[in-house]
């Protein structure tokens, strides 16, 4: 195969981020990495589906989506298709899974997903919902298919945090994994150390858009409890279960537990953590903890996301970046997508 | 291939580090990764040389030098093959050069290097001299030849520092590289800020083992100096020479200047930097900055390193690790064999 098909199931922020980035780096994605492409087909529940076997349009797309809300008036192609049809059917090669994310069920993505590899095409992915859920599964289906997934950007977006314990620290023994994966809790945690209370910190971070209106999957660590398990199963090689995680947020801490840590040379962080027990299980939580000011996690302040990697030969290794946003997230789509065609261009 | 067949040209502690490793994770090495090895030769112009086709005892080869301070003793295999006709005449397949370091000629590495990707054999090394020098023609000769060449451990020793911006950052547009990639210097600034005069920081150093007898190369910035080029030339894609990169040391830093950085919410550091200009051209440098306390960059203290790569679409992203280290710079060359491994197994 030298050029991949892409079909992107749904249309949304995070999908319009990649896309824009593909058009941006058309030219040096092909100089640089040899990465030849096309989209050939799109399908959004509300903003509608086209599929045209000789590429789309991306420019096209993009300023229909602003001026129209919506991919209807596309000149050319088939439309209509629905997700699944759309996945099987069209002659792409790559699915881009970009639909909502309801991270109880996992659905449609799961369906989505499984649909792909079963007819045989690569997958890339920012839905934490299938991965904490079902990881295993999709990666094994993907061997039996002889097809790759990936899917970076669960943990902190395109920050490489999957594929830094997976690649680069191949061999180095992980023993633990640890670290900031909600930028919205430590944006509020910085704050509260300026001096603000919860409440207002939250509501500054809502302000910005870093908090949704209902702030409890933030705030009550689920977001951060996904994200563990991910790099438990899919890093460690575990076999955890969300409800096996212990979790507990930052709603509890007060400005004078703030003030009482800084007089220790110590700053609350929410941490999601997973480590090898000596029966070689895997213990995972979320919980907020006092972190030394030494340490490089302490060092980390508002929404930035970081992950400290303890390995045998190497000590700790910890990488810092964003966790969220619509390029940084694109990003990792890209990258996942640089990846796999590395993978199987030889 | 299926089967490594790794000659090691060198057989000091970087050298001795690697087999070590190899030795403890045989096993988990084959289950997790697929990776199978033997270690066919061994060739050291001061511990002697042994070949044996059919693989050598890896556990005797390293109790012969913790006994005998050579492997001259070692029961079986052919003996007394240099360097060249180890690389050449073997049957192995892949070339660990870890020989010694001129970081003026690069030799006799260099040779090493090209003789093994000329016999169309892989290679991995940590040695900065060759890859600051010629990184882009081993490069060259590398896929002219249809082999792999890794290197990971010239810059932070096994902490991933190129593979990160090779890979997990691949299409990002890196437009910089800026960070603490020389251990001794950021220990002694870190004492200075203790309150230690320059001559007594340096003098501790030196009794860690961190410094060496002449300590020019690290406090003057020749070491970054040959570590920033090679980000410059391997990540970036520029073509710079040493000379052409300002170089200035920590020897001038007094403690005034410590002081008078804390009062600005400052603290110094030894950078190695590379940048694009305007017009595409790379400005590499070696200097004190003042980094402010809210960077990542600030808070790594002692003889640990860091780079920040400074992106298009993820702004910045820092890796913190170690830089030194026998075991952390033979994992270095552990991660290369297994990205090789990864990469031509397919």
């Amino acid at each position: 195969m030298t050029e991949l098909k892409i079909a992107l199931i749904g249309f949304g922020v995070v999908g319009q981020g990649l896309v824009e980035i593909l058009l941006e780096q058309k030219k040096e994605l092909k100089v640089k990495y040899g990465l030849e492409f096309s989209v050939v087909a799109v399908s959004d529940t509300i903003k509608g589906s086209i599929y045209d076997e000789t590429g789309l349009d991306i420019q096209k797309l993009l300023d229909l989506v602003k001026e129209t809300g919506n991919i209807n008036d596309y000149p050319n192609g088939v439309k209509g298709w629905d997700s699944l049809k759309t996945i099987k059917e069209t002659n792409s090669n790559l699915i881009v899974e970009v639909s909502w994310t309801d991270i109880k069920t996992g659905e449609p993505a799961i369906s989505h997903v499984k649909a792909a590899l079963k007819s045989q095409k690569h997958v890339v992915m920012t839905n934490k919902g299938p991965i904490a859920l079902v990881a295993r599964d999709l990666l094994s289906l993907a061997e039996a298919n002889n097809v790759q997934i990936r899917f970076e950007g669960t943990v902190l977006s395109g920050t490489p945090a999957i594929n830094l314990g997976l690649n680069n620290l191949a061999g180095s023994k992980i023993s633990k994994i640890a670290g900031i994966v909600n930028g919205t809790t430590n944006y509020i945690l910085t704050e509260m150390e300026k001096g603000l209370g919860y409440d207002e910190a939250l509501k500054q971070a809502q302000d910005l858009g870093y908090a949704e209106a209902d702030p409890t999957a933030d705030v009550e660590g689920y977001d951060a409890l996904g994200k563990i398990v991910i790099l438990a199963n899919v890093v460690m090689g575990g076999n955890l279960t969300k409800d096996q995680v212990p979790r507990q947020g930052i709603t509890k801490i007060t400005v004078k537990d703030i003030e009482d840590a800084k007089k220790e040379g110590k700053r609350w962080k929410l941490i999601a953590g997973a480590e090898f027990k000596k029966d070689n299980s895997i213990e995972a939580y979320v919980r907020p903890e006092k972190i030394p000011l030494d340490h490089p996690l302490a060092a980390v302040t508002g929404p930035i996301n970081a992950l400290t990697y303890t390995t045998k030969y190497l000590g700790d290794v910890t990488i810092v970046g964003p966790g969220a946003g619509r390029e940084a997230t694109g990003f990792g789509l890209l990258n996942d997508i640089l990846d796999i065609y590395r993978y199987i261009k030889k």
